[in-house]
């Protein structure tokens, strides 16, 4: 099991100045949508170049021209980046090969997906590397948590990896870890704590058990 | 009607001599998601400072968290930022508040929407500006074409302006503009053409009529 930081910071320094602080709980860094939208790939470059001994994620949450648009940010340093689970079959399909001639990982989205049981199976057979519970806000207006789709996924998952984010802090992460995910993704439940580094840290230790 | 320059340039420079050269026959710059991916916010600033008298579109494809990830693109000088058609409402909702603080404008991307004649008129309920069909790869293997999308959602939009993307050029653009669209989106149709000037030109005269 695996921790991911969500930086949502908007700006590069800021985002710098947080991994240094949490350097020794995190194993994976996620470049957040936001920073993505505003810096380009110039955040994951200089991300993934000062911290080489961490793994790089890079939320583009690609939805279309899967092999043109994938390309860019694994050439940028991105060791995963998001596709969204939406997509077309034949997008994501090109998406894996890039991953693949890269030797980077494709994460799926699950973002609005419906039909959880055909397509967690379809993903599987496309190849992808990791499905990420994504729990929409229309979908937690009418009482659906991503506790609720996390369970969901693992049912109809048989071999690729599993992560899981949504409000994750010290007081959720233990019914998460009881499901056995394969990467947990915290964001404000650890940069909005009153100390994000004791915070990070019991997390971390949290799923040490499970490594 | 209006003529929307698709850029999928991967250099701000090869951008702006494209612009020049074929400046006068277009009416909104869009920055395609592969140069938004490549140099975030700075595309649409340098662009929309240098080109104020076109409108400017930034191809940002947001899913999620639409009010803060519009924000940054609207404060970046976007003139319209597209959405996807599958996010959520919620998110759809907010992002539409946001264009209208900014008094900017909302560009709905339909790709892979299924039930287009419920869609259509909850996105009129929600008040997006501009519904964009976009025909998904899955589905052009199934035979399905822009122009089919297109004569669909006219069907179901009555207030909402419609745009249409799919591999226009000269050859294609009158079956479109039979259609009545208010906005033709071409990229290599123009960009790809042996004479670029000479083809943008005949496709802008092409749509004069319905201005």
């Amino acid at each position: 099991m695996k921790l991911q930081l969500a930086i949502d910071t908007l700006n590069l320094s800021d985002a710098i100045r947080l991994i240094d602080d949490l350097y020794d709980y995190i194993d994976i860094i996620e470049i957040g949508t936001p920073l993505v939208l505003l810096e380009g790939t110039k955040a994951t470059e200089v991300i993934s170049n000062r911290f080489p001994e961490k793994e790089v994620l890079c939320d583009a949450k690609i939805m279309d021209a899967g092999s043109f648009e994938s390309q860019i940010v694994f050439e940028a340093g991105a060791d995963y980046v998001t596709i969204l689970g939406l997509a077309d079959d034949k997008t994501l399909e090109e998406y894996v090969d890039q991953a693949r001639k890269y030797d980077k990982k494709v994460v799926v989205d699950m973002i609005n997906v419906e039909n959880i049981d055909k397509r967690v199976p379809k993903l599987e057979e496309i190849g992808v590397d990791v499905i990420a519970v994504h729990t929409g806000v229309d979908r937690q207006a009418l009482g659906r948590t991503p506790l609720d789709d996390l369970k969901e996924i693992k049912k109809y998952a048989s071999k690729t990896k599993i992560a899981v984010a949504g409000g994750i802090n010290e007081n959720t992460i233990d019914k998460y870890i009881k499901v056995r995910p394969d990467i947990v993704i915290v964001g404000s439940g650890i940069t909005s704590a009153e100390l994000p580094q004791n915070s990070a840290e019991r997390m971390y230790k949290a799923i040490q058990k499970y490594r």
